[in-house]
């Protein structure tokens, strides 16, 4: 398989969307693949957890907003060269010839045909790139000029370039300018250059270096052919610093990033046979998710990876609920990482609860870098509460898909506990239908198209959730809820709790309703809603979104995809319900529409959701694919496959599949690990064929029959 | 009767609070009663309807919001001057000896000793201001110098000093430093000073001059005694220009002040006998609130109206709910203009309309002074719809209380027609409790301690009075409503409405209910809450808030106010009910509760809710009189008075009265005009007797007993 994408596999030939699709990254850092002549606003380094803050301005302000803005810096495009002529005229005319990033290796190799109106002569300069991915401070850079029309003497200049930090247009997917950094450059000798960044308020720095064996300002003759000018950048850690001694070569870095795909692939693989380009789609999001990931425990996953600076870096419940779900079961490794990410941030979020004005518990930041709140509008932010269980259910996952009690022991309980501690002091007892019922009241739930809302049926059931499995930890680890200072007595609130959670449900359309007054509200007016005006949020006032059933993503249809706790009728039912009233304005809508249609034998459906969003970077759906990757979408599309078509759940303990297979592939093969096994598991049309790759034997639920594999 | 208020009758000497007590306006401008040696930075003249814009920045914006800040301007201080001893010394510094309003002549009378550290000698200095009130761009400043310990020769210099912007710490009851002005000063002769301030972004202007007989620089032998020394400021229009020629003098200033406040008093005269104190405090309200009040048509009354630049000198629905009231019955002609006012910003009212997604009708803006939303915060600002109806039942108290069918058809109509269309847009039919009804979801009541609600009651209330009121004038005005484009559908589409509106009820507690789920909510735990944590909008987040049953301020309790459509029973058991919830945060909510206990014959609460607030400024209960008098508590203190302890509420169109005489008062005498009349009401503890001082015989319901007075 070729396993690799070019020129010729996209449309679009816009350079900042280009920037975006062959980005490269190591979890640590991540490089727009800008044209290295010419450059671009949109170009640049970003690193993970780099962040610069500036004080939220608020028209009004009220007790307990959050105080900063968190911002990833951008860093000089590591990419920039300068070539002259003999006459000393630069090469500032590029155009690309071809680019292609190799996933089996991790190397982007973009060709670029220079001149300039000076001489008019050309020359074609190759740029092979690629980033080390075991260490991953490095990035090896190979820069090959041939000539053409020209063929004298040119010489080569290779300095880091401070970045503009462009004022964005008030578009919350874009990053804020931030003008408070300070930068200090030391050129030790004429092969290094080294570029001190430090943010004056956040009070962090960075460093970055270029290295060239020679010199980073060297002459070479093109009359003899091709020549060759390697780089190797270095990007510390935040507040690190880099070494360039005992720099590795191009060909190692290049060694390096192929071993680590060669082992992704093997472990990650899936593969459809009937469609190529469906493949390739699916390999892309999957090498792309995975370079965006924090590996270190101290990061995680920005909503746009490291491949551009929207939504300024921050990270959300995107994390746990669409990416975690395939680095659980495939690189429980870094799964385990972001989990710690998260415990690095339990006093954070203890004064985010205090600021929110709940008593105890924590309540993690619905957008951050560093830990802080950083939400500025608390109804479609702070509220959001539902993060919490969002949590606590990833940590859930992970556990039962590795049976790791030490990150339970160490991270994962205390997590399970103060959120738990924190839904306990939210919710209040209210007689409903005759019953004491355990309720939330002005919350908001993933579907942001309702704000400030009593009951939401997601946020409810996950709360039931994370609830239920504090109680299951502290019983199961009696010594570690003491250290926890849980008492008998709290244990037995939350079990009531969780018991008496109110899930609203409508008996007359016998479907669960998304809050208390949900279908009170009149019904959109699609019929009259312009096409053009979508995505709602851009046309419309939040108000006059909010008073209407009208969903941006159907949370209580993703609480059925997660729970799998309704009859197959009722699934139905509500499917049938939500999906009139869903406009899919989020993207993290389709893949669960899809995993769904798949559940209930909607085969149509799921092909066809699952078709609109595997390709949402690669096709530019949403047209702003240039302002970064949509990382969940990336990880939507795995889920899609695996837990829609593959129809995988963990049940009782057990790994549970189902066989959804579209009748547009003639066969799934799925890698994944499950419990210390690398499984493979292949779906066709007729049956399904599970290999144990390695480890013990395993007892797998197969369309609802029980199996041990081998 | 003395009707002054004098430092004497003040606990505080702070010097901010004092400006603001003895602050002086005439509806167009208003200047602080400064020390007119040292300054401070709360020192100022403003300008009713001239403010500068800048941006709103948003952390988060989203479609439709607000774009642009309006912060009335603060404006050189016309009560500096400056007085240098024989050596050239500056007097420098001042010690506040007696200062004194007499409300009978709007005079205000301060007295400093004067000395600097040089020498150490002092002088006597007595400024006495007053403000021209008929055409009112004039204030008479007379400078009396007498020698004490000095007796040399003096000069005085006076000029027109522009006065810095102080940057505010964020606190919303003060305004945002305005940074964004020009300022040109002219000086055409020595005996007159014109500086004009430009906005830069507003592009709006304003002159101010000053004018002294002689010379603006002055000396003076202080041997022979006294020295008096004149100044005449002129302050212009907004955009307009002033005129030095033909200035009154000081006298005749003062003359034209004593004729208005004489007029003003027959009119609007209310005498308590048994409590000096009170009457007095009660005198103080009324004289500032009219100080306060646009007279012009082009302005309205700001919440702080002239006496200080806090809430950026923007109006609320404060004005019709709590100060229009006191002009429809005592000064018909101001409180019209304040309906001119609301009429002048229709265009702009569409505007906003359309922004929050309503496709019919206008939505006033929440705060305003140009007449676009300067509201940043929109589930506590914009949602607060409620304003469209406060509007109409304004111009409804005034069109019962006048028979002015002239304003209805020039501008009133159009207002109801408009608003009505608004709701009849806003709104939704479904099914509750079997029957149709007509609902309106998230919206904000004035009590801000829950936001985004579903069928507020008082919203609904309110619209339902809109609605119904639309219909009569439509019914009663046939042409006009034709002329306004009203066809027989929509005019049967309001009444349908009006009669359908859903009406939030709790059939258990037999009350109404602030909104759909406000009884599901838990009581917000008062015992354990400490004293120093109020008003809780500045201790709590307001998702804290929004999810406990507490009251900033009773909106239901508010709504039976107006209406006095429930029975007295349900009106017993509903204010017993949110008199447990309320936190008086507002300074609107005590004055609405005395009147109820007062109709409900709680005679100790009606007094007690009284004189808890009557004194709001003169004792500085909120702790922040600094920043600028409390209008809309000013005029709920009369509301109180005439609508409570007088029972007055106009039934079927006739004026109803009733005692409710507080046991601690010997008689209540009250001037206002109905219908043309002239009337005084004295309460007496065992009969009220009604005089008609002009005008013809009047029907009035007496404590149920329909009379004619003549």
């Amino acid at each position: 398989m070729s396993n690799s994408i070019s020129l010729n596999d996209l449309k679009s030939r816009d350079p900042s969307y280009l920037e975006t699709i062959f980005s490269l990254a190591n979890g640590h850092f991540g490089i727009r693949a800008s044209d290295p002549i010419i450059g671009s606003d949109t170009a640049g380094t970003v690193v993970n957890g780099f962040y610069e803050i500036s004080k939220i301005i608020y028209g009004e302000k009220a007790f307990g907003y959050a105080d900063n803005n968190q911002t990833i810096v951008k860093l000089p495009d590591l990419r920039t060269i300068n070539i002259y002529d003999n006459q000393g005229n630069k090469f500032d005319i590029s155009n690309l010839k071809t680019e292609s990033l190799n996933m089996n290796t991790g190397l982007l190799t973009s060709t670029y045909e220079l001149s300039n109106n000076i001489s008019g002569k050309t020359i074609e300069l190759t740029v092979n790139s690629t980033l080390q991915q075991s260490d991953n401070q490095m990035v090896g850079l190979r820069y090959e000029i041939k000539p053409l029309s020209y063929s004298g003497n040119i010489k080569l200049t290779k300095h880091l370039n401070i970045v503009a930090s462009v004022d964005t247009v008030g578009d919350p997917r874009r990053a804020k300018a931030v003008k408070t950094l300070e930068y200090q450059k030391d050129n030790p000798n004429s092969h290094q250059e080294i570029l001190t960044t430090t943010t004056k308020k956040s009070k962090m720095s960075l460093q970055m270096a270029i290295y060239a064996k020679d010199s980073l300002e060297k002459e070479y003759d093109l009359s003899n052919g091709k020549v060759v000018f390697d780089v190797i950048g270095v990007v510390s850690e935040p507040n690190g610093k880099v070494s360039t001694n005992d720099l590795p070569s191009f060909e190692k870095i290049v060694n390096d990033s192929t071993n680590f795909w060669s082992d992704f692939w093997e472990r990650s693989e899936v593969k459809i046979t009937g469609d190529d380009s469906l493949n390739q789609a699916l390999h892309f999001n999957l090498f792309q998710l995975t370079s965006s990931s924090g590996r270190d425990g101290k990061t995680n996953i920005s909503a746009k990876g490291l491949s551009g600076t929207g939504y300024d870096g921050h990270y959300f419940w995107d994390t746990e609920m669409y990416m975690s779900p395939f680095f659980t079961y495939t690189n429980p490794e870094i799964a385990k990482n972001l989990i710690k990410y998260r415990y690095s941030i339990l006093e954070d979020s203890k004064k985010t609860a205090r600021a929110a004005g709940v008593d105890e518990g924590v309540l993690f930041p619905w957008r951050t870098i560093g830990g802080p709140e950083a939400s500025s509008y608390f109804p479609a932010g702070t509220a959001q509460y539902h993060i919490n269980a969002d949590i606590s259910y990833a940590v859930a996952r992970y556990y039962r898909a590795t049976n790791d009690e030490d990150l339970i022991k160490k991270y994962g309980m205390e997590i399970i506990i103060e959120t738990a501690r924190f839904w306990n002091s939210l919710g209040s007892y209210s007689k409903i239908n005759g019953k004491d019922q355990f309720c939330f009241f002005d919350v908001t739930g993933p579907d942001e198209y309702t704000a400030i809302v009593n009951n939401n049926y997601y946020t409810n059931r996950m709360a039931k959730f994370n609830l239920g499995f504090a109680v299951e930890l502290i019983d199961k680890f009696p010594e570690k809820a003491t250290e926890l200072g849980v008492t008998t007595e709290e244990r037995n609130n939350f079990l009531k709790e969780s018991k008496s959670i109110y899930l609203p449900y409508d008996s007359e359309k016998k479907i669960n309703e998304q809050d208390d007054s949900a279908f009170n509200k009149p019904i959109w007016p699609f019929e009259t809603t312009p096409k053009e005006n979508y995505p709602l949020l851009l046309h419309y006032h939040p108000l006059r979104i909010y008073r209407y059933q009208v969903n941006k993503q159907a949370d209580t249809l993703l609480a059925d995809f997660l729970f799998d706790d309704i009859t197959k009728e009722q699934l139905i039912r509500e499917y049938d319900y939500y999906e009139k009233i869903t406009t899919h304005d989020s993207s993290l809508s389709r893949s669960i529409f899809s995993a769904l249609a798949a559940r209930i034998g909607l085969k149509n459906k799921a092909y066809s959701y699952f078709m609109d969003t595997v390709k949402t970077d690669l096709i530019d759906l949403q047209k702003n694919t240039q302002d970064g990757l949509h990382i969940a979408n990336l990880g939507g599309s795995w889920l899609t496959v695996v837990s829609g078509f593959g129809g995988l759940q963990v049940k009782n303990g057990s790994l549970t599949i189902a066989n959804h297979l579209p009748d547009e592939w003639k066969k799934l093969s799925i890698r994944l690990q499950f419990q210390g096994r690398l499984l493979e598991i292949n779906y066709l049309p007729s049956k399904i064929d599970v290999s144990i790759l390695s480890g013990e034997p395993l007892k797998i639920i197969v369309d609802g029959v029980c199996r041990k594999d081998s």
